[in-house]
């Protein structure tokens, strides 16, 4: 592809309006522009590495046996309305009325669809492990969409949908597509990590993410330093560290504590170690409200606190309903003399002589401890993993935190949806059975940008060679030289019988331009061609993200390079 | 691919619902299922067939130097306000608010979207021209949609737009493209018409459609037998063969015609032919009615009409309505002493002696001459043309007519959409100028379906090879024989090598089940597996549509197949 008659719109100046490298060295490098918020065109580069994703996307599921199918992405109403979903999801669902006002949506995901396919064509086991995908334009009415492509409102997704007979059959379905999952991120060359995650509101058994680690992720991934265990930090479990040695302890009393408001503050005015110190805040779910203790060095994690009081999930109550509900300000809260029903996290079954609120403004209890001053909690996970945690799985190694981006998210379904729309296929036995589901998707464009969040410098992108859009650039020194242009067409053509696609820049631009937009764009293999190394019957070659050049002789370039994208280093 | 693992769900009857072949057959053969009314899910042999038509038109359009890219399907409402189209767009244009109370649409086409990349992102004659183009899902409510995925509301289109400085450069854009769209169909094995075509409401100077022809297709193009001209009936032009001798002419004479009403019983009752009667018609456009005269063999072209009266388009008046305007019944209208603006096919400027209506009912006008007994009206050509027409552009041969599908369609634009968008791009002189746009369509599912309307027969679909979802099919007589299985393997892996793909059909069902649904899918190549000529070391071959089978030995098997395969039989 030649640079000059392509539309690559490179920016010298970062655009304002991005706050993530993503967005900004996407828009800088002319990969997308803005439509509308939320709403991106793909421009020719970025296309290229859409397209790429896409087809190890493709390949990779052809090979594990699912079916690729195409499902409209405008869906009636009905089908939500069986499913219960058109009342329960929430304002994302983009829905409008059709010119003879009948309800549609634009489908965010497709469960609905699938299942009604199913329950319509397959009636027998022996159609059953079937699992269909398709990979296409989503949109999901974000209230603030950000970051670029990464939390767009149009995007491009494959979901795949599993359907067997039974569990055990979806276990089955369940691990192939974990293990499909692997290969593509492994093929996109990217770091990531496959975690346990909770599995929300479309409900299921078991649930995994897969994770791009990056420092700008949105989410945080706890793993295990020895075994294979990882999970995203709404799920993930550490065994808490000892209790803090809390030395001799004197009887309860009472400090007047006047002012003092944080947990900071009481802990430096005390002199106690933050360790040592119960926190509590309340959350309000369908099951009513619950007083919850934390330590004071821990985190609240809502969606365990929801696990843990029996609701579909939980709010934190804002100070002025905790004073409503207790009769004192969310400061001065602790156990001692409790109105509301208590749940303490597991770090503080053991501990002693502890510093906790004493539902008194203004007023601390000092060495508290369990029994001897006030009842023993019923005991929950209720915080998030801190770095150093204990692991769950191995109990020897201990948890790391790191940040990622989610680009892959599988479920198992079970019969949520093939229940509510009355699925039924007869077993081996002529027995009437409902299906079980697993749901599988990955954003396909959100790699793009995830991509590059993993994989970038001070300069530009640094793409992972699969991704590129174009695992070679060739950059013509001078395009009015003729021997140059000789030599860079019949590389291109000495290139592409390899398979390998060039993008050629036969711009009329100083050097210092093309190299500033190389490495902008990030194209894996960068090969200089005119000026004194052409005269001396040479090339100069350079990695990108490298920073060392390699004069390669004519008659190797193409050897040197093929060899080097084949083995997609 | 594994039938038995595939969903193929074909059916033995006809589905009541479906009016035309493609639409009995897409279904019968499991290609597509319905959703909603106009809305389709692609079953996996339906898809394959789509994306071989998909990459068909993308290789050309990359070959032609179109630069592919992807635009939103959600737009939003001020673009189309800027360009006048929010208004002037009819209900077909699915609108809808986002959460935030903004109004967006469904892409029913991307003139706007693309129009404002262009005047966002070049600025110099330089950057053109340029040719951008996406393959994407569309939406158009269409008020009946029908005929299965022919006219349905949510399809797959390619839409190109090209950018030129001045009309030189669109007109090589243009031809580029007219070349392009004939080495598409060409290379899909269709037999197509390219025609000239109606501008219509979209505007411009010049258009092309492209016809796959069928006799089920919803439109009628006229092509000269002598010459390459061919234009749909909307725009056809004919010479209109010489008068029909009127024989001697008498006076005028008035006769009472009680109770004769159409054209048809006039002629009868009177012993006139219909060629020398007139016909008169009262249509109405923003420039008022106008009676029109016709030959009584003639039908009225309304968009030939809009064009004569001056209007942007024109209805045929109800006779109510005419009664109202002119003061008698529809039937009894004609030229001498007509009240309203006349206007008449060039057809009768020199028919003598013929028949009108005397704008009195019961009564009919005999022997009328021009001039003598009314004044001759402005000529015009408002007539659809019929078989027989003389060429107008040749003028040596004659018209004839067949129906087609439209399947692509291409425009000159000009400067419509730049204008209204106000694009500016800097001439080598450093002069503002206003770029002129081309655009240019491809139905890319509508294909799918044109394609089976012109390639079926009583049993099925017969593919053309370029577009079917596999070029060989191998039946295995049966799935548990062994040997019969490792050669059909082994003949598969055998194809693979040559780029072929094959549909095995290893389902445990009878012999004649698997026969009837291979007719029905209609592969190519069907290669039979197993039975008494593997015993005999051969298979059976039998071409799709041919009734000759022939029997290949074992070890010329894949050379037959691939051969026949790569020449496209």
């Amino acid at each position: 592809m030649r640079f000059a008659a392509t539309l690559i719109p490179t920016l010298k100046e970062n655009p304002v309006e991005a706050r993530v490298e993503s967005h900004r060295l996407m828009l800088r490098a002319g990969l997308i522009r803005q439509l509308g918020a939320g709403i991106y065109t793909w421009l020719p580069m970025g296309l290229k590495v859409l397209r790429k994703v896409e087809t190890i996307v493709r390949e990779e599921m052809d090979a594990a046996g699912a079916q690729e199918i195409l499902m409209p992405a405008v869906q009636p109403a009905e089908l939500w309305q069986e499913s219960g979903r058109w009342q329960m999801y929430g304002p994302e669902l983009l829905r409008f009325q059709d010119r003879g006002g009948r309800d549609f949506c634009f489908g965010p995901t497709h469960e609905e669809v699938v299942t009604d396919l199913v329950r319509r064509e397959l009636r027998s086991y022996r159609h059953l492990p079937a699992n269909f995908y398709q990979i296409q334009t989503k949109f999901r009415d974000e209230i603030r969409p950000r970051f670029g492509i990464m939390r767009g409102r149009e995007f491009l997704m494959k979901d795949a949908y599993s359907f067997d007979l039974d569990e055990v059959g979806l276990d089955k379905s369940y691990i192939l597509m974990v293990e499909t999952y692997n290969r593509i991120f492994q093929r996109c060359g990217l770091h990531y990590r496959a975690v346990e995650a909770d599995t929300g509101s479309i409900g299921g058994a078991s649930s995994h993410e897969f994770h791009v680690l990056a420092n700008s992720g949105e989410d945080v991934i706890a793993s295990c330093d020895s075994c294979g265990y990882a999970a995203n930090l709404e799920k993930a479990e550490g065994s808490s560290p000892s209790a803090i040695p809390g030395g001799e302890v004197g009887s309860m009393r009472a400090v007047a504590t006047p002012g003092v408001k944080t947990m900071e503050e009481v802990s430096a005015f005390l002199g106690y170690p933050l360790g040592r110190m119960i926190k509590s805040l309340v959350v309000e779910g369908e099951g009513g409200a619950f007083q919850l203790l934390l330590r004071g060095d821990h985190e609240l994690n809502l969606i365990k606190a929801a696990h843990a009081v029996g609701s579909a999930f939980v709010q934190l109550v804002e100070p002025a309903r905790v004073q409503e509900l207790t009769g004192v300000a969310v400061g001065s809260l602790g156990p001692v003399g409790a109105v509301l029903p208590v749940l303490a996290d597991h770090c503080l079954k053991d501990l002693v002589g502890f510093v906790a609120g004493a539902n008194e403004d203004g007023k601390h209890w000092v060495d508290v401890m369990w029994e001897r001053d006030c009842p023993k909690p019923q005991m929950a996970d209720l915080r998030n993993v801190v770095a150093g945690d204990g692991c769950p799985r191995c109990q020897v190694g201990s948890l790391r935190l790191d940040r990622g981006i989610e680009v892959g998210h599988v479920f198992k379904l079970g019969d949520k949806y093939s229940k509510a729309l009355q699925v039924a296929v007869q077993d081996a036995d002529g027995r009437e059975r409902t299906p079980v589901m697993g749901c599988y998707g990955i954003g396909v464009s959100r790699i793009v940008a995830a991509a590059i969040e993993q994989n970038h410098d001070d300069q530009g992108i640094v793409w992972p060679v699969a991704l590129a859009p174009f695992p070679v650039e060739i950059v013509l020194v001078n395009p009015k030289e003729t021997q140059a242009v000789a030599v860079a067409t019949s590389l291109e053509e000495g290139l592409k019988k390899f398979g390998i696609d060039v993008l050629l820049d036969d711009r009329d631009e100083r050097l210092g331009v093309k190299f500033k937009d190389a490495d902008l764009l990030g194209i894996p293999w960068r090969a200089v061609v005119g000026g004194r190394s052409l005269k001396e019957g040479s090339v100069e070659v350079q990695r990108r993200g490298k920073p060392d050049k390699e004069l390669i002789a004519l008659d190797k370039v193409v050897e040197f390079l093929s060899a080097r994208v084949r083995d997609g280093k």
